[in-house]
């Protein structure tokens, strides 16, 4: 994996999380990497709602590796795979912080969206990936 | 209870619901109780959000009497117990469907809002609820 | 597609399901297939949690191809795509009810575990898929 | 109000957390409350769920006063109200952080457990919210 790591970003697992195994219900993973997604745009003060620009999800590959567990901290580390005119594609990992297992891993191609029409990425919100 | 029973809607608890216990998570009776309104308009051909209108929950009074356990289908009772010009309380009850044993029971008050305001119910939508 | 439907299964769309476009969240999609495999073993009395077995999530490659909106009815239809020895595939998919506009399609692998381990499936089990 | 402050917990509303009126989907707050309680246990090292002993809700009276929106900060509020030998009543309120509108207050009554019996509530455990 040489592509460089946009964002890490850090995540509890609650009892809404897991089921009755303890363990964390397997949509979840997606919800997390949705936060880490989001909070790329949060942290710089910007959206992934602006205007009429957003970002629906085309494709998903996913791996379930491991199990997180109830009161764990995960780390959800995002990467850029791919940048065309109007899609990307990113490498999402999710590991159990402590110990590094690394529990999930997907690839996800998003499509941006300018109202219902599908647009051109804005440069200054692509940047924000890279 | 001398309020008539205005339905009565079965939900499944599935995995999603349940938390590390196999217990349904707390929160979950207020999403199958609003599945439960959501339904009193579906099953009429009618939806919650009609023009400008729609409900937004005031105040909910909730006990939590027994727990609920994943593969149980259970049974939303709502009765209607006050109207008011602007808004109405319901008595949610959840049920084990099987045994009829009491897991949650809560009263709920809504008010109708058009748009952003406090709107009178339209007489066709509170039909509904008697 | 020349696989044969092992069972159709009805969700609606509720508020709880949806975003602020209105549209569902991409992860319930998920959530709506699994409730249909856990259906598969519920509509003949039975459980995926039997004994110490039950099934993990290995793999899953979603397209998401258009999107469910608030107070659809959508089938999720389930097809068996192959079987090993301790795991199988199935390929499920997410239709508009009324219109037949297919909105979601994933391969799924799951595994057939014991206690921690991996287990060869339960004949039993195996032919509820068949 | 007079009651301390036990804890203050920032949560991000994120897509999953709003509904089509962009607005938080109303049992949402219930979900930031218990992260709130579950994060007094582990923001000491120490876990809701010890040994045998855990909490469950028995009764909620909450107040809906205003809308959480998508991509704001809010703080979950925590105050002791009451202490009996098996049980507390929290006070729990939530505010838009920026600005301080309160959004959600309620009160939580939680009874100890140990396994399937009502039990004093551990020293330690209750030394954890005071």
């Amino acid at each position: 994996m040489s592509q460089e790591i946009i964002s890490q970003y850090t995540v509890r697992v609650f009892y809404e999380d897991v089921d009755l195994g303890g363990i964390v219900y397997h949509s979840k993973y997606l919800n997390y990497c949705e936060r880490a997604r989001s909070d790329i745009f949060f942290s710089k003060g910007r959206s992934p709602v602006e205007g009429e620009y957003h970002f629906v999800v085309k494709h998903i590959d996913a791996d379930f590796i491991a199990s997180g567990r109830f009161e764990e901290l995960l780390i959800v580390e995002t990467r850029m795979v791919e940048t065309k005119r109007a899609s990307f594609l990113l490498l999402q990992s999710v590991y159990e912080k402590e110990n590094r297992t690394k529990l999930f891993e997907m690839t996800i191609q998003l499509v941006c969206m300018k109202g219902k029409r599908v647009a051109t990425i804005p440069a200054d919100m692509l940047e924000l990936f890279s």
